[in-house]
């Protein structure tokens, strides 16, 4: 076997690691990061002069930002695999800017938890913020890199979908540039602001309605 | 490609997160939950008037809370695969009531810590009781999303196993409302409740009985 | 469609787990136990009369927990693996005695936190060889009810593999049993015996040396 | 059925331990490990003297651990799929040194807590180091003994590719080794050792280039 074979066996290597195993990695960890969240929250200890009642209506800012990141997970975890959806080949770059989203997913249960114990705090909000910002724009990077010349997309892909999905991935972090800027004013508006973008990404209604429209 | 093919393509992102992702997250997270239960369970710390077996003993409603929980989620796995055999597509309000019904599921280990470090007091019965309620009607949305004029299942699926599966579902919502009322009077009526409905689900009796005794 | 169809498809239903969402969730809960168990060892404080590595030095009973418990759970799990590969079908009551395993399974990470915590004590070490026990017990059920007549397993299948099987999967509780019986000596011979059960079951010696022998 | 097929039996339960049930473990303890470090950063509490802001500027060294640890658990990952990319067949002996690794993979989240707890102990550093080199020649074992005489591996695989991934292994180990021998000098040279590791194992150049070199 000569040294170009070698080369192609290296390379192949990598190409081994296909969608299939990255996919496994992802789901796991996104199954995992969703359900280590609740861990944040911590059963009540009762003080003498407070009931159980009383301790657990303390703890919902805990629950609300338990709930807000369960979903905010679930509408990373659905970007991901309708990108996946179009993905034909992996290569090491790739596979490394997708392990680089999965390190901030990874951190959400940190942020989710902080901001539940500190969610008057502007530094709760602004770590909280900085993390989803890191997360949108590494499934941006990862977006970006993979449909840029089609270098690892379906060649068929309509270039106005990646563009359509590229736009709507950055719709998250700009929001959430957004309201770390407003956290200096009032933390609740900020808070009302992560919420705010899981409509958007929930309902069906958006692209379609911008396509349907230009159809006229 | 004109805008019609794009709207297609569009739509197809979603379709593509077939049965199979929507599985293995879902796999991922029952896995997850059911293990994390146990982290509810404190190794006990021995003061010196007592000993170790004493100390055990002491956290025995932690290990109830813990097993009865487990079996719990059991149910709900068994009846999630169970609706998933019938389903031949998915679309994104499907997929987000699912979501929705994981949230619930991974709201469990919360729970069941709370009912069993106070399993005496009528709050964390209620916590505990509202949380299976909650699963249960979002894995009756789920079903009765799918099931609807046969939107997302099999064409061929009898409508009679349908409303049974419904109704089927219904039960556990209901025994535990009534769990939830029972608190009032005293707390351990309620969890004997929730106790009872576990032979209702596990035993393979109560369909196969209704069913084989209308053949007479 | 009549009522005999009906009766199909509910028993469909069940049929329809097939082993793959069966081992996926093994797989999950054990995944996910073997990691959890790590979050029994608590990184030391250092009091001012101590350094960091005598405090070290002192949780290694814990660190001998982790790392036993770690390779029990491979045993179980390559013992799991090895069952299913002969299994064929799979039916209501199966599918409760795996998750009633599961149950067993997941509750080793507490009983190894309690031993790393207490390990010279009685009461831990009678909790863990019980849990063991209970595992060993709940997959010999899982492996007679699916072998008993050929219920669930290849119709090819030896008798004498199953009842060879059975056997071996018999000797860890038993050995246990004594492990629990010799705690009220000295709980050190216990944790012996627990780990002298390991290399019988990873060796891949027994079998075959046994099977090669009877040859003659 | 005589003897010798039973033998043939027992030998094939291992056998169909196939790849898919090793690489589904391995996966979901990666996803699980990945996860679970972030539980060794603890949401800070604010003393009446100081601001959050200050107390998560003190918590930098976990959150460089975290980062840290998730990134060399995404080289072991990598490196772990690029090996069983050319694994045809497990055994045994092969499946439990597999485990041993994942045991290796598996205690990183309390080194790495550990670290970030104690980062300037020297004790701290050297477990945290001895860790990573267990992994690394656990991982090693797992290559040599699927390769050795082509034992489980594709048998057109290049002895060269054998031996490049060897050698490329190896590498972390030794570093990790002057790491912990550095850290008699100054425990930041370690910590700075363990991160130059990574772009040599996440950049594609090293091995390329050598072939490319030596194409000339």
């Amino acid at each position: 076997m000569n040294e170009l074979d070698t080369v192609g066996l290296a390379a192949s290597i990598i190409r081994g690691l296909g969608k299939g195993r990255v996919e496994a990695l992802t789901d796991g960890i996104f199954a995992t990061v969703m359900t280590v969240l609740v861990l944040g929250l911590r059963v009540p200890t009762v003080p003498p002069n407070s009931t159980l009642s009383q301790e657990l209506l303390n703890i919902w800012p805990s629950v609300l930002s338990y709930a807000m990141s369960f979903v905010i997970l679930g509408v990373y975890w659905v970007g991901h695999h309708a990108m996946f959806h179009y993905v034909r080949a992996t290569n090491r770059v790739f596979l490394w800017i997708n392990i680089l989203f999965l390190l901030t997913v990874g951190f959400i249960p940190f942020s989710t938890s902080l901001l539940g114990s500190h969610s008057g705090e502007r530094a709760a909000v602004i770590v909280y913020g900085s993390n989803l910002i890191l997360c949108g724009l590494s499934l941006y990077a990862t977006w970006w890199y993979a449909a840029s010349n089609h270098r690892l997309v379906d060649p068929d892909l309509d270039p106005h979908v990646v563009s359509l999905a590229k736009r709507r991935i950055l719709v998250g972090p700009l929001v959430y540039l957004a309201a770390i800027g407003f956290s200096f004013l009032d933390t609740r508006i900020s808070i009302i602001l992560y919420i705010l973008t899981l409509p958007f990404y929930i309902l069906p209604g958006h692209i379609d309605i911008h396509i349907t429209r230009s159809q006229h």
